[in-house]
């Protein structure tokens, strides 16, 4: 790695506090040339699933060699350990809860280590903080050169829920919304290649609560305003709109929390 | 331009979901020493008169070569053009749908063209987010010294609503309020350079719906705690605002939606 | 310090509209290799002592030879002076109002310069905008080499309220709430080395309002699911904290605005 190496922050921190900034000058201390980048400090406070659901957004993304550094961490300063990932890509960094699941998924060419070895920690540790004190540290090593395996020993097995995978049976794919996007647009785990085991000649009905739409549309103004829509969004992934509006507004009206909701796409 | 060129970003994405992250990636990928500075993320989804606003305040305040990415885009999928405009200042890139206004009002050295070139593109280009495969990696290859001229064909008649001009008369100018900032300032079109058009040794009469106030003001703070001021803003544009209070408040008891009212300045 | 230097902005503008990014775009023009980091843009308007509690925390996990830059300005344009303190771990610049606080209690080697300077400053200078007149520039002139007193006279009497110190007394500490983090613990001004001077066999007793915990948790999962805590958090000062819940709605119920509200720790 280059002592410019990119290191993203993932984080439940919000911006409001000083909590990220800290991150960022522990990371800066290490590695005054580091590129910082924020993916997200939004995260619903302690929700892995919406942290793991940023970090598979990314991904791929980024150049080769990035460090991802994931800290939504509701266990910190319990018995749950902290990870590094090594990848073909580059590094994840965070507690071992859940969060780096999307990385954890590339095969033999991907390994986990323990954060155990103090000498790369921030001192004092604190019971609560270990973003700062020892997920900043790590990225800011590792973008210095640091080897994974100098940091701790290998993990064999690492959280890896939650599941995104979505379930497949003939002429049904069975999913559910795993993120609400802020133009109100629900998202799936149901990916393009999961729709393409359905037969590909017949029409596609997509049935989310007490909702139904034929088809699928191309882009979020297809039809006319206030229509419903169902479409493959710009990671692949099947989604729910309303043209020129909130499709979280209107299903909210049937389903207050609208998160976890199965979706189903039938090829009748 | 230098390999480090400046890079901002102004869209309506928030900073909640990855969306921004993404094209940050993207640019990073092609251009791993472009500098990347957040305009705003909070333009008010499809406002795109909100961030023509934006990119007019922020043009003077870069430097020579800085390449402004804009994605405002509710028209994204559909046959609305993308564009680059060259501007002796640097470059602008976004939709061909008014956006970039502010930028293609600088006469005869301002030139704009058609991104067309699909061999700038991230592949495969979605139909949803032109913001990740298209002027991302526009701005990134422009970072890298790509000319304007390769990324597409001249066009000669983009778009350049929203008119930002006051109606100027004698002894009246006429605006109207084009944006409502974080501290409630109601900030309309009406520079300076209208208000000296008006006769200058008179008292200036400012009225906004209900409500006149008669002179300017120098600072937010002039007058007593709760007054209505007038005065000229940061950026030379005339402001109403209320001495450590939220003219925004005030205003919307009897305008729930302030945005475009009239503002009216009379010299009498 | 190096054109690489880091310059950080604390400021009460939000990020909705365009008054950070401008003083990013004069900082980079003054100095485009200047590293910007942003930590916090959402202190709440005017309000000095929330600034300077977040610029207490961050000190100590920045590089030396960082620049602080803070812009919570009331009263902008008014008779307030501009500073610049030079500290052994880099400088701060900002309104001398009582946000550089923090910075000013480094005793013998911290000084202190009035920006007077015009030379340095963006013209024209607007009487509502400093940020990106003055400090901005300001910041971008000593990440360059600039010499403090370079920029103006020296100042011996610079604005240190707001006090953060609590009161120690024979078992009893009195402080209160400085700060309400995005998590909802309740941050108090007393300090790991407060709580020291107290007897340290005996059980700590943690008052505020109605409330009162018995003893310190270690962590913020300690205990049961919605249990009140009271710890040490991760910069050394008590906070009272919910299990997984949010201490601030708690709270509310008995004082609408906790903020202010005196804490106190016996040792009985």
């Amino acid at each position: 790695l280059q002592p410019s190496a990119i290191i993203t922050l993932t984080t439940d921190f919000g911006t409001r506090d000083a909590y990220v900034a800290a991150m960022k000058g522990v990371i800066l201390t290490i590695n005054p040339a580091a590129r910082i980048v924020d993916i997200s400090h939004e995260v619903t406070p302690g929700h892995i699933s919406e942290a793991a659901y940023l970090l598979r957004e990314v991904l791929p993304c980024f150049p080769v060699g990035t460090i991802h550094t994931v800290v939504v961490d509701p266990g910190v300063g319990g018995p749950r350990r902290g990870l590094v990932v090594k990848t073909p890509d580059g590094f994840c960094v965070g507690p071992d809860n859940g969060v780096l699941a999307p990385a954890l998924k590339n095969g033999a060419q991907t390994l986990a280590y323990e954060l155990l070895n103090t000498v790369f920690f921030r001192q004092p540790v604190s019971a609560t903080f270990h973003g700062r004190d020892i997920f900043a540290p790590t990225a800011g090593h590792l973008s210095l050169g640091c080897l994974p395996a100098d940091l701790g020993p290998r993990v064999h097995d690492p959280v890896i829920l939650p599941s995104l995978e979505p379930l497949v049976q003939a002429g049904r794919v069975a999913g559910r919304i795993v993120h609400i996007d802020r133009f109100g647009n629900l998202i799936t785990n149901i990916h393009r290649r999961h729709l393409a085991q359905l037969a590909s000649t017949a029409e596609r009905l997509v049935r989310c609560g007490r909702w139904s739409v034929s088809g699928l549309a191309r882009t979020y103004s297809d039809g006319v305003e206030g229509q419903l829509l169902a479409l493959v969004g710009s990671s692949g992934f099947l989604e729910i709109a309303v043209n020129r509006g909130q499709a979280s507004d209107r299903i909210r009206q049937d389903v207050p929390a609208p998160l976890g909701l199965t979706v189903e796409v039938l090829a009748p």
